[in-house]
């Protein structure tokens, strides 16, 4: 076995294999060379090579969220690291668990002009779970701190003792600050930054450890709910007669079906679930802003709850938190172990703990249902709702709706769906989606900046096959996603290309003036054919309703390569098939 | 005349416009429409549009490093803001003014679980000269900070005024904090960033200004050089008889010929320049590694300077960095408004001034050179190796090392030059640069994250034609940077294709094995030309040395779209040719 010969680099190394992160993608670089040598020698990690960081932490950060697992991503000195920035926020308001391993010059040759260095820790401080700043192992005196008295001392012999106790000294500070680190991201799922300086040579290697560091890992207990809580809760969930359940961003098989059957069962509660909330029922709401878009003030009133009880991640529906800011439940629960987001101004319980332990406790406790007209009478808003959507959808003439629409129903079972920030994710809330599909979408910062990378890592992180639906700015800007050589083949792209932001122009802009089309929409006629024919991708492209069809047919049949559909959308169309959508359900 | 609404959107853009920003490069966003529709509506600013922020903001630091001025990125709320990093510490480091103004939503929407909202406040901490975070304008009660008596006060009058109270405050504050940020880009010269939030409605405007904002300007005493210094400089400089120059990274242009003239008039004194020195003459010694890397011990001794004096940026040359930490100068001076690093771990006068102020104190004091041999035999040292340096560049076969040789004799008088990181700035340091080229490099961070962008904004910020020489991995990873509309017909871009990384070859890792050519030089088989068609730049390819002649003579030619040539070299016997090169010319 080859180890790298800096010990710091294998306590490193010995401690994210004890603490089993086994996925490590690694950015080339001269000052990480001790780390890149000791995890791609050691088959237990899985190693990835690529270029770009700030493709390389998305990816990480695509095999973390679908393992859910701590990933590392691991960079040499200088700005590389800075490329890390939107993968660690996003990880960071999504809670996925990424540990970032970037190598620094030893403390001495920072700020001195040297070149790839920069001011490295504590870089990530708003956005970071826990910093380890690590200490530079001890070689010679030159980097003792506050020793100026060694050199002076005459026996050589007090002289080494002295070295050796220091040397231990860091050591234990280093592999505690390292277990610290990997403990955080373990155990509160979020980004760590791990920085660990190291000193010339940086290729030597040796066939033995000659560190053993110790991996620690606290006694969590796990937190109950107090009986008077769930007491609380039970009087006034009894005394409610609305009540609505909301969940945003939730990972897929993490709630028992048998408390989702229960609650369908209770005739006051109606559960709004996101196209990422990954729950799925007849008599849930899925399309939220399709029921609560074509409301007047007085209908929207009548939905106010009582109770409105939250779990799950962040919220896409922009309408649904226009409504409960305006029109506040007396209540707000939000159910999550770690935080809770006082999104509507009226939190007023954060339950401490999972969704299937909170339900467990308190489920099983409620007696008898409230007599409550609150779910029939939105049902039967829906319903109508849903009528109308279905003669629309025959309707409407190609457009981004109409092809959302195709695109939804035509993924195969057991895909896992990744879904593109800003349009996509906005138009997917409008149809129903396949119940068998995992959904993913970068909402923990919402940007356009690595949603193909992390569908690719999720790609490679699982055996089900990953179809990335997005627009074009978003694949434009994430292009160098491509740039890996991990894709697995039955890895699917589609690009709606509208040639620009056109979600711009649904908002209040000034439409069709130069300066709209520059600086809001920012035009362009960019193809994705280029950089298909770059990265091997088999390149498909249609700009009509007819291909849309047959092309969709066959898009997921086998392949040899991965492949990229391109739908070319009529720019000045798009946004008034979606207004006149609005319209016509209301 | 059209202006946003939004009273502190006016305030940021009338500061803008008094201090003398004129180009702003703007990526598409909602938040920060207020400033889009402002900066936009006023003819006085040269408006660009960039969607990915990495490349924007170092598109605009290509421009702040040409005009030497400060230039503005705008964005949106959320990760957009992250990706200005890689820049902003390249403009730190690099002391250019690049300002950024990031939209942010009020206070009481952060922190709730809104979309692309982080926190970011002081998120550039760790590089940037100055953080202003703005406040809210007041607009209703709920964002007055700290009062909550206010909703109880009945006198509707007396609330008026406490109201319009509290808005002049927050407008002073505002005022002054913009005033500081753009103060110390302008007169400090570095990155700072001003975060502005904005409630909506975002899009609203109006006909008529309804502030109007203070510029101040503080008074700056030029640092004067005190008698004694120059005494002190003079005596120990009198007494010297091998006084080194070394001259980094510096604009064109800022050292008055007379200076340079009456330096190498002294035969004690030996200038070393780098190729971003931006200083020619024949007596210098441009070409550093090629004098140094042969020598001995015994003869590094002998090259050890008593004084060292420094003026300019970072310095490239890592074997002048070894030489000199090792045979330290018994002084080095370092000359230099702002800072001093110390590089060599020696430094011992930091010279408060610019060159030419120190310069114009000192030099016409000196009343008699100092006899010495030591400029004469480092002289003919130098001869020697050009010698052999012409006779290997003859000799050497089709390589990187025999295609560099033929692009810096290629290019046309009065280029600018601009160098990727890595090893085409490495290598540009062993030929001569035709004197009439101004040459720049990021050399802040030597990050090979936004070289392109860099590049372009050079280019666009420019009447002279910009050549962009660069490897393949750093031209690869900044590939957005051709997603640009404003690129000039006659930029040019050389990208020298080695298949990956193959600086790494020449570094003592284990080289022909997988691990190496994974992890290490990072092999890959794309080609620039998939990206020069999806971005409208004639594309031309050569891969041996005859190509290589004619293609150069044409590839310079006026043309209707700017060009890429790509340059295919031998992976596997670059270094080979670089390492006989150093043996060669011993």
């Amino acid at each position: 076995m080859i180890y790298p010969k800096i010990p710091l680099a294998q306590t490193v190394i010995q401690l994210c294999k004890a603490k089993g992160i086994q996925h490590i993608v690694i950015s080339p670089g001269s000052r990480n060379a001790p780390l890149t040598i000791g995890f791609t020698n050691d088959s237990y990690f899985t190693c990835y090579s690529i270029v770009d960081e700030r493709c390389a932490a998305f990816f990480a950060l695509g095999i973390a969220q679908q393992i859910n697992k701590s990933t590392a991503v691991v960079c040499t000195s200088g700005s590389a690291l800075l490329n890390y920035y939107p993968a660690v926020a996003e990880a960071f308001y999504s809670n996925i668990p990424l540990v970032v391993l970037s190598a620094d010059r030893p403390k001495h040759l920072i700020g001195i002009g040297d070149g790839q260095t920069i001011n490295q820790k504590n870089v990530f401080e708003n956005h970071i779970l826990y910093s380890a700043n690590l200490k530079l192992d001890l070689k010679d005196e030159k980097n003792i701190p506050g020793n100026e008295a060694l050199p002076m001392m005459k026996n050589l012999e007090d002289k080494l003792e002295r070295l050796l106790g220091l040397q231990k000294d860091i050591q234990t500070f280093n592999e505690e600050a390292i277990n610290t680190a990997i403990n955080f991201s373990n155990l509160k799922k979020g980004p760590v930054h791990i920085n660990i300086p190291f000193d010339e040579p940086l290729y030597d290697m040796v066939d033995k450890l000659i560190v053993s560091p110790k991996a620690t890992t606290p006694v969590i207990k796990e937190k109950t709910i107090e009986n008077h809580v769930i007491l609380e809760c039970l009087e006034d969930w009894n005394a409610a007669s609305k009540k609505m359940i909301l969940v945003g961003t939730n990972q897929p098989h993490t709630i028992d079906e048998k408390w989702l059957d229960e609650l369908i069962e209770d005739d006051s509660v109606i559960v709004f679930t996101e196209t990422t909330s990954n729950l799925h029922d007849k008599s849930f709401f899925p399309s939220i802003d399709q029921i609560i878009a074509p409301l007047s003030e007085e209908e929207k009133k009548q939905l106010q709850p009582d109770i409105l009880l939250t779990f799950g991640g962040l919220i896409v529906s922009k309408k649904i938190k226009q409504l409960l800011r305006k029109y506040q439940p007396k209540q707000h629960w939000h159910i999550d172990e770690k935080e809770a987001n006082d999104t509507f101004f009226c939190l007023s319980n954060h339950i401490e703990t999972t969704p299937n332990t909170f339900f467990e406790a308190f489920l099983p406790k409620i007696t008898h249902y409230v007599k409550s007209d609150f779910k029939a009478n939105w049902t039967a808003v829906k319903q109508k709702r849903l009528l109308k959507h279905k003669e629309y959808s025959k309707q409407v003439p190609f457009s981004d709706f109409k092809v959302f629409d195709k695109i939804f129903k035509a993924i195969p079972n057991q895909y896992i769906l990744q879904i593109g920030n800003s349009s996509a994710i906005r138009y997917s809330q409008l149809f129903s989606i396949n119940k068998t599909l995992d959904v993913f979408c970068n909402r923990g910062t919402s940007g356009i900046d690595g949603s193909t990378s992390t569908a690719i890592g999720c790609a490679v992180a699982n055996t089900k096959p990953t179809i990335f639906v997005t627009g074009d700015l978003s694949f434009l800007y994430d292009s160098n996603a491509l740039w890996n050589n991990y894709i697995p083949v039955n890895f699917r792209i589609i690009v709606i290309n509208n040639q620009g932001g056109g979600i711009f122009r649904i908002l209040p802009g000034h439409k069709n003036t130069e300066n709209f089309s520059t600086y809001f929409e920012t035009n362009h006629n960019l193809s994705a054919r280029h950089l298909s024919e770059m990265h091997g991708f088999e390149y498909a492209t249609i700009s009509n309703e007819v291909d849309l069809e047959t092309t969709l047919q066959s898009f997921f049949a086998k392949s040899t390569a991965p492949k990229l559909l391109e739908i070319f959308t009529p720019k000045n169309f798009n946004d008034e098939a979606l207004i006149d959508y609005f319209k016509f359900i209301s």
